[in-house]
């Protein structure tokens, strides 16, 4: 017997298709704002999703005014330093390496765990990368749905946004997203505007069964 | 002028809830196998998601058979060996270090970057790992979305899978998803079963805004 998917039929194609099928890098946005009232909506969506004994360590870095906006792309790596100027609003995604002090609140079951970790900070370090990089994959999936274009960058120096941008916190930058409308004309090109959509891999590239 | 997010209009509150708001980690499954057809429809809607230039690296070793199965709970910690072996299918995510042989596909416009990577094994390895924990969150969601349900692990032995199940193989495991539907007095509760649902951070606790 297999599953019944019935469920799923509540997953039209139409929202597949804007979350995955149809969604591109967006690199050229139109003018239209983003408020953080729209990025509070998406994590109070995205949150849910599964972490490690539920650590969370994403956190958000929303660059909004022109000073902040120019010291981000001042670290950018070639093009992604104009692709983070145009853009309405750009977040750093960041790894908080103290994730550990919300553990009494976020796993109360696991009562050791944060004493444990505050000894071990190469453990927490990779537990906090590795989390916030399954976090991004949702918070991807959520602007998405949101009706939201995104353009997901990791070409950056990211000691040197650290230093400049997490100056004595324990965040540390993995990925910077720019987010907003796609313009009027887009047709779903990544830049340059006329490159095709790139090939995936088959899932016998990527599957073996055991 | 804030962005016009009609189009999120096609995302209900059905979806929003079944792939996040009401999804549970499940640890206990009904008996209804898993196909391998199921995670190849799957794996043919996440694979869209954005990776760092197209690189693709997450790969699924699907474990059936009850031989492989035991292999694998071996290596699991505490009561997720107990898990693996409950449930009607378990993958095991991996990231695959010789990702970029296949960049002449994926990233036919970046012609350079496969002999780049092929002499820098670190920075293969991390961006390997990096990105399979962004493709381990697309998963989950487009899992769920098919109407299955997960149960993902990081407690085990990595290297004792690695040289068990990948010898000579360049993937290396990262987490474990055991996936089913859950029993028919599934109340969405976490094992143990009567754990309630943990709390979450909020925005203010993971967002700045400058």
């Amino acid at each position: 017997m297999s599953i019944d998917t019935s469920q799923s039929a509540v997953v039209s194609d139409e929202v597949l298709d804007l979350v995955f099928r149809e969604a591109r890098t967006v690199n050229t946005f139109s003018d239209e704002d983003v408020s953080d009232e729209q990025v509070r909506e998406v994590w109070e969506l995205v949150r849910w999703g599964p972490t490690a004994f539920n650590s969370l360590p994403m956190r958000m870095l929303l660059v909004r005014s022109t000073e902040a906006r120019e010291r981000l792309a001042s670290h950018m790596s070639g093009s992604n330093a104009a692709k983070t100027l145009r853009a309405p609003l750009s977040i750093v995604l960041a790894a908080d390496l103290d994730f550990h002090e919300h553990l009494p609140r976020l796993a109360p079951h696991l009562a050791a765990l944060r004493d444990q970790l505050a000894d071990a900070p190469d453990s927490r370090t990779a537990t906090s990368r590795d989390n916030t990089f399954l976090q991004a994959g949702y918070l991807v999936v959520g602007l998405r749905a949101a009706g939201l274009h995104v353009g997901p960058m990791t070409g950056f120096d990211a000691p040197g946004v650290d230093a400049d941008l997490f100056a004595g916190s324990p965040w540390r930058s993995i990925m910077v997203l720019n987010v907003g409308a796609a313009p009027a004309d887009h047709e779903g090109f990544s830049t340059p505007a006329t490159r095709d959509r790139q090939a995936r891999l088959d899932f016998e590239d990527v599957a073996r069964v055991v």
